[in-house]
């Protein structure tokens, strides 16, 4: 099925806007086995319409944009111009758009109706969180979609979109992940040497962002995805964390939670990041109460109890140091588990045998102090962000033992 | 100029990489009056060259991507193919390319040879950061540019690109532009009626982040630039913190260093965030020494020493714990200027008169605390987000009275 995406805007012409739409729609339709041929972006010219859609030889093709009720919004009326398709207006889908423009207290535009009309036979997709709905229509023996713009209103119409394609190809496709954290992409994929021939009617696809990694798994075969996945997961089932709708700190914040404990940090070179990734978890408040960022040798003294004589001779980066920052934060607070980091986030303060991404970590749990260390890459806020995906890891590995 | 930008690859079709190259080329080329017709995405294929070879019209093509030593890279000898324009072998690139892989201790495979072929009369952009150098060159009368598809290896030739572009064109175009806080883009616009009649000379393009924005003027004549960024300065400038280049953390911590001040924190449902953002500049450990992140109101009362009393009657969201905490911050620590912040980030914990995003900030400097109440908008994220941002204003606010 060849597909083209077509985004319609100034915007994103510009620059102003990054068309985030085409990654969307497009892991979306690989998942059930569509791959998208070319992705275009036009400006909202009638010429460009009848451009582009001359040029397309397309089975499926997918507009986004140019759907809203002002003047400048012409996709629908030009792609239905185009095919020459009859159309009909819906009469309930315009009294929804009163209802919303009296909802947000406006008045409704003449020029608002033009949004009620659509090809004969076509599938509506409601909006409920603008006013343009989307459809789905056969013109020419090809499918034709139109999406609105804004990914927020688009993402739903794109579920629905693929339940029809699906049905309309037959397709059915299962389609599941694991999040990761502690292993980079290209040493899985070194380990997978040989998998992938394994598993052929699996569909097997990384995503990787920094510090963190998801892998996607889809197939038609419901045995054999299931199969795949409990290979995989043999593999590196000691960096899987959770599901694709799972966060780390999610995870961990839930952990806490069932096993009625508190967690503290001692935060150097992290400076709060960990602390405030907890904090992020809705609910987080059962199970953290306070945390220290010591960015300073005296602050790590004053508040942590880290002996002066450590830092003089082993320097604040160090193991000694990590240890007694997570030791000293589980005296001066009721946490059940501590996570301390010191760190060279760089750009400067490298020094002979302490290179830039250096990393100390401090464990406490059931009194019992284990100390980590790691060299990150990447540039100050890279390295401060693989420290803290590392960290989390380190409390999650440890409450799930 | 029509222009046209071709991406090539199956990470952007897949939906495996979003396409920011569009965007970073949009807007540079834009700033100096370019504006962007079309912007395609294809697979590598050859066949897909030729198609949209044929399709553009444009005077000005640019290609990202395809650019690399494997065989899979075919956007060089394909286009030069297509143009049928003569080549030679650049023996420098050659000798570089060699250069290269011997740095980092890798074989240079005969296949790479290839990258070292230009059209005659091309102009090289040389790559430091990869093998493969871009180049512009000329052919039925169009512009055909070739960058190399990783972002940073792009930007430095696309740097070149414009000074080529201004320079063939004729254009002298100047571009600067300011960072804002503490106000959002539909209060600026609504401020900007007349504004922009009276600048006829001179692009003005607003860019939203959250809680941050930033507008960029472009002109050909100096003095009506200077003239329209005074304009805006005069209307705007408690909102203004700094040049494009600037951040607003980057401009407090500069601030603090040279009035050899130290900042601290309380937060409680920024959680970290407002010390990671401090911790984020380079050098910051001159002004930032330790901060406290005290999420529960045992916390506050044991490390700053909040009132129980305070708490009980008035809540932890409230005006008189944001003093408190500002206080004991002063007085736990020896910093010279504080910032505390409560409030509630959501989706729950809203209760009659305290909304979802409510949120106090206390500010101490000079031995005088005062309060400040704002109610952020969005997700629990974007809550915490804004609430940073307003957090870090106010203390530029306060610094540079």
């Amino acid at each position: 099925m060849r597909t083209a995406i077509i985004t319609v805007g100034k915007e994103v012409l510009t620059g102003k806007t990054i068309n985030t739409n085409l990654a969307t729609i497009s892991r979306k339709l690989n998942e059930i086995g569509i791959d998208v041929n070319r992705s275009i972006v036009i400006d909202d010219i009638e010429e460009e319409y009848y451009n582009i859609l001359d040029f397309c030889d397309s089975d499926l093709i997918i507009f986004t944009g140019g759907l809203g009720p002002t003047i400048d919004d012409i996709t629908r009326e030009t792609v239905i111009d185009y095919f020459q398709v009859e159309t009909y207006l819906d009469k309930d889908i315009l009294k929804d758009m009163k209802n919303y423009f009296d909802r947000i207290n406006m008045k409704m535009e003449d020029t608002n109706d033009k949004q009620a009309y659509f090809p004969k036979d076509s599938i509506i997709l409601n909006n409920n969180l603008g006013t343009a709905p989307g459809v789905i229509f056969k013109a020419d023996n090809k499918t034709i979609v139109l999406f609105p713009g804004p990914p927020h209103e688009m993402i739903p119409m794109l579920e629905e979109l693929i339940l029809y394609l699906k049905n309309e190809l037959k397709i059915k496709l299962y389609s599941k992940g694991f999040r990761m954290v502690g292993i980079g992409e290209s040493s899985i994929e070194k380990a997978l040497t040989g998998f992938y021939n394994k598993h052929p009617l699996v569909n097997v696809a990384p995503y990787a962002g920094v510090g963190e990694l998801k892998y996607v798994f889809t197939s038609s075969n419901k045995k054999a995805l299931m199969e795949t996945m409990n290979h995989f997961y043999d593999l590196f089932n000691e960096y899987i964390y959770g599901n694709l709708e799972d966060t780390l700190e999610g995870v961990i914040v839930k952990k806490l939670a069932e096993k009625n404990m508190i967690i503290s940090m001692a935060e150097s070179c992290t400076g709060g990041l960990i602390a405030s990734k907890i904090v992020n978890v809705s609910g987080s408040s059962k199970v953290f109460k306070e945390s220290f960022v010591t960015y300073s040798n005296e602050a790590k003294i004053k508040h942590l109890g880290v002996k002066e004589e450590t830092l003089k001779t082993l320097g604040a980066v160090s193991e000694e140091v990590a240890y007694e920052m997570a030791k000293g934060t589980s005296k001066k607070t009721s946490a059940d588990i501590v996570i301390s980091v010191t760190g060279i986030a760089g750009p400067t303060g490298d020094t002979p045998g302490k290179p830039i991404g250096l990393t100390y970590f401090g464990l406490s749990h059931m009194g019992v102090t284990k100390t980590y260390r790691n060299i990150f890459n990447g540039n100050r806020e890279m390295v401060r962000i693989r420290a803290t995906s590392f960290a989390l890891n380190l409390v999650r590995k440890e409450l799930f033992k």
